[in-house]
């Protein structure tokens, strides 16, 4: 039998996609000149390297005829080549180029191609788990750590399209419904019309990304924000809309003022929520936005886990932070609460706190909202709000009619009755991700008896879970003040599998591995 | 509104279960006044409460016109109950009767109200988990031990019932599917034929048990079995059919000789197996057995589990076992291997050795044996074959539907298109029951760190997946050799309820909570 897919196409795309890199490239070279601290030299020879590699993948093929195969091909080889050449500037930095340039961060944890190859995917993929044990500008230079945070915000670009624009269109795990309530943009095929749609969601990514960059400025021009200035004004506004969760602030938001915590959290709020909805409610719709059921559901989630962390920390114990005590304050407790329930939620990851000193009950609350995820159609990861909103309903439909095993009954989803195909779509990706989660975290566990560190199971599980979700920081030693360095490779290597299979939907994936896919 | 719920009849039925109990309690109470060795004033102690109390539950109501709903709550309170009556010989052998009786096991784990329900919990639901260290007639006596085993000989009769009578007529989880490709032994209704089903299964059922304990006594008899005596051929015989796995030896199946573990393979095979296809092969129809998919697959699979374990003891490193080393020994890798695949995909549980002491990847392959489960009308536990099977076919389906979005492709089984409810409903339960497994993973995890025992990861999810579906062991402290006493009372209740929650397929127990079930 003869291959039915036109893969050289597909590689083609990707090859357009790396040598594209070379722009956003252009920005960390411009900041290593400006700073002279390190990394000039890697970066140009990055942008080199990512011409000559782009344009030889150009011309492997054709791509003006893609259809949906080559579509799912073309998506899940890009964030791989992507990764690949976004490790470079780490690898060339801490290495050096042999007779051309001499290191500038020879004590790089990214100088390991492993640990490189985790940093990038961890960001291209907006999950926001690092390696790094060391997070400052003596090691690694201004110009590498803003590109760790723009690999996020790129990363957010090409999920906001594959959300909106291209999942909608491939009727696999339920994702026909990513669409289902936003009538606005929408796309019938793969057709000029993404990059259409993809202008006015970028337009709103970029703009909102903005206005947190001018806010967060203003905060510290006005005295609010010793430590905001205009490079981590800059850098954490790449990681908000893109729910990354990088920081070159090594203890994170910890590290910044209590206003800028409470600034942070309506952006995280805004990241998790689907696009064209904002889309819609910025050119004047808002009715769209705020009859959507997923947006509702999404709000009573956020707020019902932000209560009862709110809850929890006002009576707990009183916590030793930088910002002064939180029980019985209850500032502090509800800015907490609130900034890390929509941070878990929309899996960004950011941490005002180490959440991982919270009582027992506050980290069971953290624990399950991993799963949870943003909305679809936004940047966040997880399972996302939809399929639980559909999971629930679908399960009360279930047990309604083992008592009237007579009723015949839709399950309904902001007055619409659901495609029982795409119900089943849903529960199939659900069942996957959840066997993904058991095996990897049965693997992981095993394989980590080989190191020196000795995991507790929620370290285990909340580090296959914060990477499978693309939420970032789990508990304790993979925790917010953490790092995953010290985990074997194999481990590692199966991390950067779960967070490109968990970023693309997983079931997108599963497809390329079948017989059906290439050959019928 | 009123309750719609005839509760009363449901009590009722309860009732007539518990009196009916005193009837198997004779026979513990036979082998104290045999041996001597302690309980007699504890059976007859429970037989009376057990006498009482049953009547006076059967007063509550007419059970005569029992409806599916009150099905539902009879079969939820009959485990309830009878764990709860089941405890009391633990609970007076170890404090005595005041003014009756002197303790007759003093030192006994069984003691704590909270461990003596685990470990009655443990039986009826044919689970097998111990809190019991001290494992030793010593101890216990004759007649608690066999009280222990006789619970979960007990407990595989209602099963038996449950599945292949009462569950096929609730379509709920897929429910409808457990009798799909049985076509003999069936029910219409809850009406006289459930007792003419019973009867047949529970011929069978008792049939076999005997055959194995008439083949584990001539061992003895033949001096191939030195320590297996009449009565440890009944201990067993009582606990392999039910997929049980308690076992009145601490080291459980590895204190006997090769051939009794080869022996005891087969039986824990059948026990897997589908009871009304068990029949239908006794009874002259063999095709039905060999044709059927759920049975073919599950061949495959306990197969394939013996062939990699098989081959990762034979290659791997040596072990020190009392019947001699492993790696090389061809024998010795098939018995282990093929031994703890039926022991652990069935959800029986016994052990031939510690596998807890096994190689990283031979620990990983058994650990995901843990959720695969017995077949659907079987008396073994966790997800269960036919699903699993039905969830393959499924995926296949939809990463086909994908690829071809045009094609209009049922899920098969057995050559029949499958009704979409049920594909869906056996979504809708694994769903549920992976939920279950990560929210009680998270919360057994936080608490266990409240005791001495530091637990890894792999302990906490195993003792959780292997209560929740049943099987009894798990790894490291929660292994073949270990128990579960050490663990906080709260984690040990969740378990209990985990144990009662698996063993009735989840969703019949879900239902219960639901506003419809009680109202509408
Ligand atoms: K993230
Ligand atoms: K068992």
């Amino acid at each position: 039998m003869t291959v039915r897919v036109d893969w050289r196409a597909s590689v083609a795309l990707v090859g357009t996609v790396v040598k594209w890199l070379t722009v956003p490239l252009l920005a960390p070279l411009a900041v290593a000149l400006y700073y002279g601290d390190g990394g000039l030299a890697a970066f140009v020879a990055t942008i080199a390297v990512a011409f000559a590699a782009g344009s030889a993948l150009e011309r492997v093929g054709d791509p003006t005829d893609l259809g949906a195969r080559e579509g799912f091909l073309m998506v899940a080889l890009t964030w791989l080549a992507a990764s690949v050449v976004g490790a470079l500037p780490y690898l060339f930095a801490a290495h050096g180029i042999p007779g051309v340039a001499a290191a500038t961060a020879p004590g790089s944890a990214l100088g390991g191609p492993v640990n490189a190859l985790f940093e990038t995917m961890s960001g291209f993929t907006t999950t926001g788990a690092t390696v790094m044990e060391d997070i400052s500008f003596e090691t690694h230079s201004h110009a590498i750590l803003l590109w760790r945070q723009l690999t996020q915000w790129l990363g957010g670009m090409g999920i906001v399209v594959l959300a909106v624009a291209i999942l909608p269109e491939l009727s696999v795990g339920g994702a026909q419904l990513m669409e289902a309530e936003a009538p606005g943009p929408s796309i019938e095929k793969l057709t000029p019309r993404i990059a259409e749609t993809a202008r006015a969601l970028w337009l709103a990514y970029a703009g909102i990304t903005l206005l947190e960059v001018v806010l967060l400025y203003g905060l510290h021009r006005t005295g609010h924000a010793p430590n905001m200035g205009l490079y981590n004004a800059v850098a954490h506004g790449l990681t908000t809309m893109a729910t990354g969760g990088f920081s070159p602030e090594a203890r994170s938001i910890e590290a910044f003022s209590g206003i800028v915590q409470w600034v942070i959290v309506p952006f995280m709020f805004a990241a998790g929520t689907n696009f064209a909805l904002i889309w819609q409610a910025l050119t004047g719709d808002t009715d769209a936005l705020f009859g959507d059921s997923e947006f509702r559901f999404y709000v009573g989630v956020v707020g019902t886990v932000t209560a009862l962390l709110a809850g929890l920390l006002f009576t707990g114990p009183t916590l030793d932070v930088a910002v002064g005590p939180i029980a019985g304050n209850l500032e502090a407790s509800l800015r907490h609460a609130a900034f890390q329930a929509a941070s878990i939620v929309t899996t960004t990851g950011y941490a005002s706190m180490d959440f991982a000193e919270w009582g027992a009950a506050s980290q069971y609350v953290l624990f399950i909202a991993i799963f949870l995820g943003g909305s679809a159609g936004s940047t966040g990861g997880a399972v996302k709000m939809v399929r639980w909103l559909v999971i629930l309903k679908s399960l009360k439909r279930e047990l309604f009619v083992t008592i009237h095993p007579e009723a015949v009954e839709p399950v309904r989803l902001g007055g619409r009755a659901l495609d029982e195909d795409a119900v089943r779509g849903i529960y199939a990706f659900t069942a996957v991700y959840f066997a993904l989660f058991v095996g990897a975290t049965v693997f992981v566990a095993i394989d980590a008896t080989r190191i020196e560190e000795s995991l507790t199971a929620l370290e285990v599980m909340s580090s296959v879970a914060a990477t499978l979700g693309n939420v970032g920081p789990g508990f304790g030693l993979v925790g917010p003040m953490g790092f995953y360095e010290f985990l074997p490779a194999t481990t590692k290597l199966l991390m950067v599998g779960l967070m490109w299979v968990g970023r693309l939907e997983v079931l997108p994936v599963l497809v390329l591995l079948t017989r059906a896919y290439w050959k019928s």
